[in-house]
Parts: C-alpha cells; sequence; structure tokens
C-alpha cells in the first residue's frame, strides 16, 4: 500500500432514477477530482448521466471505452482476452490518477459489486491502493419497485439469472426458486418463454423493459403479443405463495 | 380506488448507514405526514433510527409491534394466526389515515420488497388505495460493499438462501450456484458449516455480522473460532470466477 496514494471508489447510482442516488453517493461524487466510467464505444454513458447534477465543474472524465460487446460471442478466447487487455488498460489509466494523490471515482449503475464492470477495476487495484465501495440500489430493485411487485419473503430462495443458460438448465433453475429475476433477454426471449412454460412460472412472469426510466414498459410477459425484446430487459418472477 | 384518499408509500430507508438513504426517500421522508414501521416489542425500529434525521418534527408515528417473532416457530399455525391477525390490524390503523386523505408512509430497512414486512400491508392495501414504492439499497448490498466483496459478473447465477433449510438442501443449492447469500445465520451456523464444506464453498465464505453499522464484524468464516451468531447475521459466497 503507497501511503501517498490515492483512493479507488466505486460508486453505486442506482437503476436509472437521478432520485434514487443515496447521499453518500452524491456528497462522494461532488468532492471527486477523477471520475471513470464505462460506455460502448459512441454510445454515452448511463452512470455518468445519472452522475451529472453531482459532478464539479472541471472534473476530469476518464471514460472507458468497451473495444468489443456483443460482436463476438463471450465464451471466445478473443473476446476474453480483448476485454482483459482492456481492463489491464484502463487499470494502468486510473493508476496513474492513483499514484498522483487523487481519488479516483468509478461510476456504477445500480450497485458496484454486483453484475457491475468497476469489478475488473477492483480486482486490479484494490490490493495495491486503498478502495472503497459505496453501494448502491440495484437495478433488479428498481424494476421491481417500479412494477410494485413484492418478490420475496420470509424463507423464499430467490436466484438471479442469465438468459443465456440452456433451455433445459433455466426451466430447471426456475422450477427450484421461489422468486426469480432473469436478465440479459434479448434474442433469449423465445427460449425463456418455454423455460418458464415447462417450469410453471409463466403466468406470474412480469416482462421489463428500461424498468427505472421515464418511459419503462412493463407488462405480464403472456400478454406481450411478440418476442422482441432489447438486451438489457429484465422478467421478473414474484415468489412469496406462503403469506400469513 | 378511492379519488379522495390518501397514498401508502413504502419508504427503503438502506441498509443501516443514514447516509445511504437515496435523495428521493429522504424527500419523501421529509414530506411526511403519517409514518409507520415495524419493530419487535420493547425494542426500537432500525428503520425509524434511520429515518431520524429526515422526518419532520410533528410527525404522527404509527409504531407496529410484531405480536410474536422466535416465540413461535415460524411453521406453526398458531405464527402464521398471530401474524396474520397482526397484519390485518396494521392494514386498518394505516387506513384509517388513508381515508383522511394523508401520505402514509412505511419505514422499511433495505429495499421495501425483498424480504421485507411491508409487503404484508402492500398486499392487503395497494389494491384499493395508490401505492408507491421507493427503492433502497439492499441489507445484502451494504455487506458485500462494507466488505469490499465482488459477488457476482457476467453469466453467474446468484442466489439467497435461507439458512433455515435442511442440511443437505443447503448443500445442493450452494454446490448448484456461483454465488450466494445465506440470511437468518443464528443457530444454523454449525449446519450452515457443514453444508458449506459439502459443496466445495467453506473456504471462500465470509461471515458478517452488523454488516452496515459502526460495529460491523466480518471475516472469513473459517477464521471464526466459535458458532455463536446473531439470527440476523449472513454469510457471503461470492462467485466470478471467469475472471477475463
Amino acid at each position: 500500500m503507497n501511503a501517498t496514494a490515492g483512493k479507488l471508489i466505486g460508486v453505486g447510482v442506482g437503476p436509472g432514477d437521478p432520485d434514487l442516488v443515496t447521499l453518500k453517493a452524491m456528497r462522494t461524487l461532488g468532492s471527486a477530482d477523477v471520475v471513470a466510467f464505462f460506455a460502448k464505444a459512441g454510445n454515452s454513458s448511463h452512470a455518468r448521466t445519472i452522475a451529472t447534477p453531482h459532478l464539479r465543474a472541471g472534473v476530469v472524465e476518464l471514460p472507458l471505452h468497451y473495444p468489443v460487446t456483443t460482436e463476438l460471442p463471450s465464451c471466445s478466447a478473443a473476446y476474453r482476452d480483448a476485454l482483459a487487455a482492456f481492463y489491464d488498460g484502463a487499470a494502468a489509466t486510473l493508476e496513474t490518477h492513483l499514484k498522483d494523490g487523487h481519488a479516483v471515482i468509478v461510476l456504477c449503475e445500480g450497485d458496484p459489486l454486483f453484475y457491475g464492470s468497476y469489478m475488473h477495476l477492483h480486482a486490479r487495484l484494490a490490493a495495491r491502493y486503498p478502495a472503497e465501495i459505496v453501494a448502491g440500489v440495484s437495478g433488479m430493485s428498481g424494476c421491481w419497485s417500479a412494477a410494485g411487485l413484492p418478490m420475496a419473503q420470509g424463507d423464499d430462495v430467490f436466484t438471479v439469472l442469465p438468459a443465456t443458460l440452456p433451455e433445459a438448465e433455466l426451466a430447471r433453475r426456475l422450477a427450484d426458486a421461489d422468486a426469480a429475476v432473469v436478465m440479459k433477454v434479448g434474442r433469449h426471449l423465445p427460449k425463456l418463454r418455454r423455460a418458464l412454460a415447462c417450469s410453471g412460472r409463466l403466468e406470474r412472469a412480469i416482462y421489463v423493459e428500461r424498468g427505472t426510466m421515464a418511459d419503462a414498459r412493463m407488462l405480464p410477459l403472456n400478454a406481450k403479443p411478440d418476442d422482441e425484446a432489447p438486451y438489457f430487459a429484465v422478467v421478473l418472477v414474484p415468489g412469496w405463495k406462503r403469506q400469513p
């Protein structure tokens, strides 16, 4: 640990609504010298947009542009190599500012340590520099809150599943949990519908697009007439059968 | 829906740190006429304590005292009947204020719709009165953030398990998930240790007590010398094996 070094701070800015930023995140952002954020090349960062009202004028910004997103299959060696090199480079960029004694804030949609890219920087830097996490409201909490959908209670088993799983595994895992959130729905929606039907969960499944945006769309999956879905759409399967 | 009626608002106040309250929660609390909160009889409400700096002087307070907590087994008919009558009565109390046109805020630790008692009021009232949810930072996010522990990434399967499950089922479910949070550890810790060992997860299990309090205690479960644990202790099993 370098005594004169700066500090790495992963700040969760919540699921999208700028009012779902915490007081701690707001204060941390307001004191930042340097902010980093991930974005798809050519796109703006959603986390950066949420943070806008809280940043000081003149803050140094470090946009980190993913070299690939969906152009390569995520299981391929080329994809993994490209991302590993990208995260190595991003960590090196942050390190130049950490060495200068700056607090470097990484903006994270939702919660930093729950399915967030920040973790790749944390894994590369947190052993050598002081690191702090500001927990955030997760994207899934934003979705079920916007839908007013009680998700899990008492001794419910709750699970988060990627829609990328094989159909039989999705069906098995859905049948094995009381409540579930299925992420990364996108082109997997037809398969997911079959897995939900097979596991007896289709009737209670709620489809959510842009969950905490002003233009959010949510409806029972059974009432959705088509199989078009963006990558970030989620399906919520509420549990809570044993209500006193 | 009664056009002249008030509004039910479930407000998540986060995991404990008063700075992990969201801007939306702070503003909602500041405008409240009536706040309700659950507490064990004779104990103060943790959610009420977190909300203190944000409430107006003169706000009407409705403490809702659980008639039983751990005195009866939670699977017994007597326990379920006592709780059902309690939630019915609590909903009736809130309804007198809703009928008077007040916004009635229910304070919730963590997130209102994720393992929270608010859901019992929501289920009884939200079909007849306008209801709104203010999502909060969950208790588990507070715990893994305080521990600086990357939890789940990419296509990880994440699960939340109650430690009350039978040992074999705990072991099966732990082995079947990449990342897990085990809740309600308490007297189940010896059984949970065996299930973690059986599923190959003991080495990465982190024990957390009072996760986001000033007196938080967290250590590798393997380094905890005794099996004493409070009811609300949790065990975190981080996933994220496939790091690019």
